[in-house]
């Protein structure tokens, strides 16, 4: 069992502080930041480079950014009268680029300790054969450790918000590590109540499905001052009842709660559930009442025009994950069909176990490049892609008000990146929104801040013990490898 | 004009020193080698996992290997007897990798500088509008800047080899960079005397084509110690005349040289060869005697099966660009077929223009996932694509007795990855050609060895001042922008 804070905690030095920090200093800083009282700790970014992403969509070539408690208080020229004296840290940004943190509305942060162990097979096969058997022997403490080292790779990479479907069991260890780590997220425990070759410690009844996500629900949802939010998770139709769909809907809505789940990923997937329940999956999702503007799909790879049209009428969001439906041979989802139909689609890399990274440079340069042979070449523009990773993430969280973009008001999640290096030179001239999405890799991300709070910064993660995460990670996949009977 | 080692060169602080250290030292130091003299510079790198690509495909999970001059004197177990104090340096690859130097089969140094100036376009339109009126603004000094930061980027990344392609003009200046960054590379000017739309000062009369080519074959074939080699290079049939080509194909033969063209990328393209020499581009190339297996063809994305048998035929060799042909929207080169039927497929990014990177871990997991949607999961598993990347390259440039594998008398061509980071954990118990193929990412290369020269490390090019180069770049590629009509 873990020690919420307790001394085996690799997050933070020192430990006994973990709970207040992170549940509820935030919230104390934000009360005072809201009442304009000086001594609310505040940061100046000043001479830096800003793609604001707001509606604008300006690009400030040179200007500040003032942080204070966990809210951007002020943007480039609203600055005047400031003295750089009154802020408790100022950071000079002089040839650097700040973005919005990148939201990436679909990870599994439950498979990050998989990476490698299932390389090179289709959906159904992978999910049978290797990640729902190594899901079913998550422990705790293997779950928690695998969600920070795909929180910290998360936060390396600028990306400051995630969008999380945990396994079915121990999903309360992920919150842990996600309070603990200060990423921000809406995350829940994968519901599983029917079909065939699932494991059966993976296997749960419609009622205790309900039952626990409720339970994690009432825990999680608003906690540490709002950064961590539940979803109702139900994994996909073919490993839900007819039954759990419709009470999830009803429960959802009842709890004005998100809803996260799968869809058409794969062909096989869409033959079974047209088989059992007789109709295309999202037309089957949307009979059970699943859709909506709180409901976030991921993949929508292998739609029909019928279930297009149904996506943009009930103004669902659309989790587009590149990498790993191309690397589990899934195919290429219809991204710039879904945007020109007005279809909210936003950016994710899945889980580890399938992509094998979870980097939104990486996302975000595939999601252009792989459009174009279909399309053309100036299918989805670097300005495009760069909305998707960023304010439409946003949109699909209900947090476009709070996040996706830099503006007087919203939270400071922001990323800072140093371009000046061979691989994104020539700088003079050159568009930044490019050099950000065709040039620029998770390296360049120089510091990384969520709700007003530096995570990442001189290469090192602020709050986490890195190397004593990767070294129970080694430990946590040999463990459950042998349980999984995938090793001797 | 640039001085040649002069003081004006970034390369190297004591630049004196530039002309004899990297044309005639590795020489030196190369003929010791053979004698096996006990005073040639030695490195020895030791308790370090090696992943050898030599035919066994061995992966060495702690050993050492010792380099001596410019090659690899021993491999792992071969080290009895050896007294650590005999060697110049040790260096302790405790938990690091060391594969073989990544080969790029088709590179285009001439054109780094033009990353992010052409985004969003097709192959003809980007010719046309951008790369060509950008090539002919190149001067002398914007060349040799370009082709370092195109090698800085490479070095960085892990690639000890390429093969590259310059413009019409100048490319006496790409070789000096290349000379004094110590990258080995096989090079040679583009040749164009045909066709509309090109700008005068890239068109050229067959006869001063044939006759610079071959002065620059003469003054750099086989520099540097052998590190430099001269390819002759006709740029693609749309702008090459019927008769040019003929007496490449001759001169290359009567020369023993290699030859590097573009063929097939792009529907226009082919329908302009078609139309103007009334055969299909990879037919058309075998009618005027350019195939072989002294010949690198890039792209052959849209052959028939005529074609692909021809290739297979002739043992040419075919460079595969999958981020470049992605963002051209020129489409997907069937490479697993071609390795079906016997064709050496090599790998590289073509230009920064189009790519936008130089990065072989980018191409390499890009090649292996494009294809899967298309084939299957299993197609181009991650042991495949790493042989495109290291050994089948080396086949490309006729250098497998030389390069590409890590194995005893080989040229020491060696990069070291650290790979204890959250985005390719965890390790243990994972294959690490998995993890270097779908996981690692440029920023894990912590060493660069070519020709037994260390040439990057500890985040810094030994050899080359990088700012200086980042800030030439910067004000040459404005120059070239403004001269090329693109700028006010």
């Amino acid at each position: 069992m873990l020690a919420d804070g307790g001394r085996e905690s690799p997050c933070l030095a020192e430990s006994e502080d973990v709970g207040s920090r992170l549940g509820f200093a935030s919230i104390f800083r934000l009360r005072y930041g809201l009442q304009g009282v000086w001594s609310v700790p505040t940061i100046l970014v000043r001479n830096v480079a800003i793609v604001t992403m707001d509606s604008r969509r300006r690009i400030i070539e040179r200007g500040s950014i003032l942080v204070e408690g966990n809210r951007i208080r002020s943007v480039a020229g609203d600055l005047e009268g400031l003295d750089e004296a009154d802020t408790d840290r100022v950071i000079d940004g002089s040839g650097k680029v700040v973005i919005p943190g990148f939201i990436q509305t679909h990870v599994h942060l439950c498979q990050s300790l998989f990476r490698g162990a299932s390389d090179d097979m289709e959906l159904m096969d992978w999910l049978r054969s290797r990640t729902w058997p190594l899901e079913a022997a998550h422990d705790e403490e293997s779950t928690y450790y695998s969600a920070l080292l795909g929180i910290a790779e998360l936060l390396r990479g600028g990306t400051t918000s995630i969008v999380d479907m945990e396994s079915v069991n121990h999903a309360d260890s992920a919150f842990h590590a996600i309070e603990q780590s200060g990423i921000r997220a809406m995350s829940g425990k994968a519901m599983m109540d029917w079909g065939d070759d699932v494991p059966e410690a993976l296997s749960e009844s419609t009622e205790r499905s309900i039952a626990e996500s409720v339970e994690l629900a009432d825990k999680w949802d608003g906690a540490a001052g709002g950064r961590i939010r539940y979803a109702f998770t139900p994994r996909f139709a073919v490993s839900c009842s007819d039954r759990l769909l419709r009470e999830v809907a009803e429960l959802a809505r009842a709890r004005h709660a998100w809803i996260h789940t799968h869809s058409s990923e794969n062909p096989g997937e869409i033959e079974v559930v047209e088989r059992e329940r007789g109709m295309r999956n999202v037309i089957y999702l949307d009979d059970v009442g699943l859709l909506g503007p709180q409901t976030i799909i991921a993949h929508c790879i292998h739609l029909n025009e019928d279930e297009l049209n149904v996506l943009a009428r009930t103004r669902s969001n659309v989790a587009h994950c590149p990498s790993s439906n191309l690397k589990l041979a899934s195919g290429i989802a219809r991204v710039p069909e879904m945007l020109d139909m007005g279809i909210n689609v936003g950016l994710g890399a899945d889980g580890a176990g399938g992509n094998n990274n979870l980097d939104q440079f990486i996302e975000m340069r595939l999601a252009a490049l792989i459009q174009k042979p279909r399309v053309g070449p100036t299918a989805m523009l670097a300005q495009t892609v760069l909305e998707m990773a960023t304010i439409r993430g946003a949109v699909s969280m209900g947090m476009e008000d709070d996040a996706g973009s830099i503006e007087e008001g919203k939270l400071a999640d922001l990323v800072m990146l140093d371009l000046r290096k061979p691989h994104a030179s020539p700088g003079a001239g050159v568009d930044l929104v490019s050099r950000i999405v065709y040039s620029a890799h998770s390296s360049d991300v120089v510091m990384t801040m969520v709700d007003g709070e530096i995570l990442y910064e001189g290469e090192r993660l602020v709050r986490m013990d890195e190397e004593e995460v990767l070294a129970r990670c080694d430990e946590a996949i040999e463990r459950l490898s042998r349980r999984a009977g995938l090793r001797a």
